[in-house]
């Protein structure tokens, strides 16, 4: 995956837009899409200034027209890969789109493996790993706070601190290291003490980074929140009183819903992972019990449990207990459904609330709370905040490592063990940055991407 | 929505890609645009040159970056509206396209009306009515056959073909009402048996447009195609091996298939539109016998029947008769599936083939039995084929009145009458190419089309 000397081309759009785009990059990019392009103006795309669009058609072999397009033409350096590139902007047919791909496959490109232009662009130099991931968050982006994250990511400001992070390791090994060239004469240029306190500074820094992943992580992928209750108490509606949609099947039969569900919605600038579950009650269905235990897995991993009641029939003691041991350090609110009547809604308090699915009432108090439980500081424009979880992973093991490092200060051991603690902790740092990298890595994080990307 | 003073903005393409794209179109685009737009190289947009891209950023009002673009600079004349125009190519996020939407309307952009670039265009007179209708059609095609129908009509044959049937109309006419001003002479300037020839010529040729609309209906929207039969004969199976992919939920419970379940795949270049429909039983579920009479309801619009049969339990009698009943005047196939040994395979017939579902055995020849009993014929550059609801209604009312003329002049009626009919003809036919139109049918047609075009 990392040649670059080939033409890539990709669909870069998703399929049923009025406009489509498929991307080009390559030494032949704009030889190749010259080759399929019929301008009308008559001047070959090798004589069009980069930044440029030509107005023309794109022609099969046997001179029928596939499409009108427009084509922009990039110059190597001056592109996002670094290389000649060219996007033709075609109507947003899926059918279009592929056979203009068809085409520039049969011109001499290949098709671009996930991630590809933005691999080319770290390969150019054009950014660095974690910036290059945050293209993919960018992507992906459909809150405020995630794309804020994303946007810092991208700007370098995680690489920033990384990069600082790593100079005062290696000044630090370095120090230690030209002991050991001197190791006879038993002197120490690097003061113990000194080391003490950054290694300190360096373990506090590591661990608010790899801290933050909790909250990065709720904000990328929104946070878990399961809604579990006995049938019928109206899971389903109130989800889609919170996607407002109709997403879900509802009916008055019990247990219509067998497949879990989930979805985001935001709610107060905060991003929110919806998951409806299958009733809780004694049932024969196969397929039914599936989902239930199916419920009970999927309630384990939020981190937020809505537990719906129905204000007329009062629970069973022994299901209130199952969600109550399921609840144990999660944010657990009780939410008695089928006040039907505006008069029933009693005020909420922190952990219980009172609505109507069906008429939408109390809505407004559920979602306040929801927002209160979910406990997402704000963000500003220069925090640096973990979202990846490769990313929270190297630092982990980063922090193992100075751990080890303050350790080994502390039972003064040798400077050569010191040294190779410090080194591997500057490796773990120089994954996420790419400055340390292999073709493994590489491959795992760009297919990852979507396509034309 | 005839307005083309103000400035109009959408969201051009499907969320979700790696690129998205805005549009905005209107006399202050670049000034709006240049609004929220830093470009790099901090020239104004006013300055670019027309048909060129701009590198940059969109910020918000408290100057944070929303994303890197590019934007593209058209000027009026030469863009597809007609009026100066940008295009701001974005990261595919959902939350980074509004956000660039919003920037552009809080600038003084209004949200553009689905179509209503399109619309813009034909107001411009960049294209007629059939063409701006072809635009959607291009956007939507989905096979060869509809990619070609939207490219024949959006290149203005059928146009010239229309308006070649005009001309000869009020050539025709205008013979007619010469005569009436010289009727107190009595003479005929307009050959009656000339005029007899010309009008039944007429009639053939409105009577072939209006016949070729059921093909270009079926290359359109897909030959329908209702799979139906007893519970637990496959019929999910068989969608899934058709649609290639997991679509409908499978399992060994009867009745499984509650909803009905439409998609569409092309088999041989033909697209078909599958019906997937639940099973035929008595059933005491609410919800399953529901989906039973919408399955004969589906079956009844479908042209094609796919009989699903269990080879080892040959069918209820009762069934087969509603069945054949149903297939009256379609194209039946009756599939005996479950031949799960290859051995059990038996030569396909006209209307009879041995499948396995499961195994994926025998699909070949469903395939190419489908492919026949489609009978769509090929579709060559030139063709002129009619593939939209509202031309098609169109030219059966001209047809009724070329027929009145044929009528009316076989009873030797006097010219006035004569020559009104032949109004009303002239009147249909420029309906479909929008020479006559009135907002109600411009905002009927442009509301269908997608936002953005």
């Amino acid at each position: 995956m990392t040649e670059l000397n080939d033409t890539i081309c990709a669909i870069a759009t998703h399929a049923g837009g009025a406009l489509g785009v498929v991307r080009v990059s390559g030494p032949d990019a704009i030889r190749i899409t010259d080759s399929i392009f019929r301008c009308s103006s008559r001047h070959p795309l090798a004589s069009a200034a980069p930044y440029s669009l030509c107005y023309g058609q794109i022609v099969d072999a046997c001179g029928n027209t596939v499409d009108d397009v427009l084509v922009s033409v990039f110059r190597a350096p001056r592109s996002f890969t670094g290389q000649d590139s060219t996007e033709i902007s075609c109507h947003g047919s899926t059918y279009i789109l592929q056979q203009v791909c068809q085409l520039l496959i049969n011109a001499g490109c290949r098709q671009a493996e996930p991630g590809e232009f933005t691999q080319r662009a770290f390969m150019d130099g054009k950014m660095d790993l974690s910036q290059a991931e945050a293209v993919a968050d960018l992507i992906a982006s459909t809150s405020a706070a995630s794309h804020r994250l994303a946007m810092n990511q991208m700007k370098g400001g995680f690489s920033r601190e990384l990069r600082n992070l790593r100079d005062q390791l290696l000044q630090f090994t370095s120090l230690i290291e030209l002991e050991l060239d001197f190791s006879e004469e038993d002197v120490e240029f690097a003061d113990r003490s000194q080391l003490e306190q950054l290694a300190e500074q360096i373990d506090q820094i590591i661990g608010r980074l790899a801290d933050s992943f909790s909250t990065g992580d709720a904000i990328r992928n929104g946070v878990p929140v399961a809604i579990i209750g006995e049938t019928n108490t109206g899971k389903s509606t109130l989800l889609n009183q919170l996607l407002h949609d109709d997403r879900a099947l509802v009916s008055d039969i019990q247990g219509t819903t067998r497949d879990s569900i989930e979805d985001t919605t935001t709610i107060g600038g905060v991003l929110f992972r919806f998951i409806d579950t299958a009733g809780i009650r004694q049932t024969s269905d196969t397929i039914e019990s599936m989902g239930i235990e199916r419920s009970y897995r999927k309630a384990r991993e939020a981190s937020i449990i809505l537990w719906m009641t129905d204000e007329a029939h009062p629970s069973d003691p022994e299901t209130e207990n199952t969600i109550r041991n399921l609840a144990e350090e999660k944010y657990l609110i009780k939410v008695h459904n089928k006040c039907d009547n505006p008069a029933e809604l009693t005020t909420p308090s922190d952990s219980e609330v009172w609505i109507s699915a069906k008429y939408g009432y109390g809505m407004e108090s559920l979602n306040s709370l929801l927002v209160k439980a979910a406990a997402i500081p704000e963000i500003s424009q220069h925090d640096v905040i973990v979202t990846n979880l490769r990313h929270y992973e190297s630092l982990v093991k980063a922090q193992e490592c100075i751990k080890r490092v303050r350790q080994g200060l502390q039972d003064r051991i040798s400077g050569d063990f010191l040294s190779q603690d410090i080194r591997q902790c500057i490796h773990h740092l120089s994954t996420i940055t790419g400055d340390i990298t292999t073709d493994d890595i590489l491959g795992n994080i760009f297919s990852h991407f979507c396509i034309g990307k």
